[in-house]
């Protein structure tokens, strides 16, 4: 579960939370996710090894604004040897849903071709998948 | 058809463009699509009038490079009286697919309720809708 | 004092922080400033006075990486009727010395008119000015 | 000389381009400026060697608006054997003043040391230095 505060850069002239600044929360909340299961996404990098975004699928359902504190619940929802997805859910400081998300995961090299996820960090995270149903 | 240019804050460390940055761009298309067909964005939103953003489904195919001359090809697919679907294709600068995408709207007013879109817009718009079978 | 990670979307591909979101950083460290000493930056906003940023003077001492762990020192170096100079030091993980800043600030109302800082606000503010030598 | 156009993902809940919007635009017209000189920054990264910013000073002194056409004017003004700073000059669509800047450059190489600015570069760029009086 990751926490962070809406800055007011991220805002808009609609005086919300630009969409654009969802994309870079879930990427926050999914290296917060990894920290807190011991995973280091910063090591992985510097291995050769990214998980490269091949799909970002937002619905928003409330606005979120200037200095609200979100809370992003991410979910590893499914592994494969060169792929995983994850699932997002954010919430405002109400609880209210402000949005739900998913992104897709290509493990790439330093040439951008896909590979697959280093043993270690495939068995680590396979503890952690957990298929949702909606 | 929008063209524009990679910048390099765009970039991230894995030398890409980062995958938040193509939301801003598709943006930037719908904003361009709308110009070129007579419609100021900046002239609903000064009339009190959004379209605010309720989805966006984006399928990265291709990595972009910093200072690559892109090309997004933006077509409104679906409209109603409070919403409307667009749809993109963004090209690198020798035609490969970099990514496609959809964005979802809701006319909104000030306070972010949901409106029916201006007539004279929904009028002017729907000589536009071009729906797509893939 | 704040505290928070380089998050990937502001790497380059230098695989440093991109020099744009230093100012980010500072906003948000200008923001939590405020809240330590009782303000709220929202609060103000939401009653049509904004602290809009005349002048930003950052100089880069050190690369930032992504993930790591920034503290920003903020001091509150001059204030006036409608004016307000902050001083930052950013500092790295270890201690060392990242970037060194300075933003210059003019009160306005919703029209972009400069106006006096509400003298609550002047009042709060006045007692934590601390003029800097260098 | 460059032009773009404020995106709506650069403005803020004041109703203007954000603060942070403005240092990205610098570094488009600095790739822009050597562009129109024959020089290509991306061939320069690929070569190792980077522009590193050791210094921003940005004045804002009017508002730019989502939209708006903006121009900017960038001048070489100083130049070393491993230094450069560029000045500019950012006008409104009206010819308005919006902003004047400074930025300083260290060249680097891939391990963020000082290094020379390759001579072939050092040649072409010192043809273009011109010293401003303000």
């Amino acid at each position: 579960m990751t926490t962070l505060r809406v800055r007011f850069a991220e805002t808009d002239q609609m005086g919300v939370a630009h969409h654009a600044a969802y994309v870079v929360w879930l990427e926050a909340a999914r290296v917060e996710w990894m920290r807190e299961r011991g995973l280091s996404y910063r090591d992985l990098e510097t291995s050769g090894i990214s998980m490269a975004v091949s799909r970002i699928d937002v619905q928003y359902r409330a606005a979120a604004y200037f200095d609200d504190s979100l809370t992003i619940h991410t979910t590893l929802e499914r592994l494969k040897s060169r792929y995983a997805c994850f699932r997002y859910r954010i919430e405002g400081p109400d609880g209210r849903l402000v949005a739900t998300a998913v992104s897709e995961h290509i493990a790439t090299d330093r040439d951008g071709r896909a590979v697959r996820v280093p043993s270690a960090w495939r068995d680590a995270l396979a503890e952690h998948v957990t298929p949702t149903s909606d």
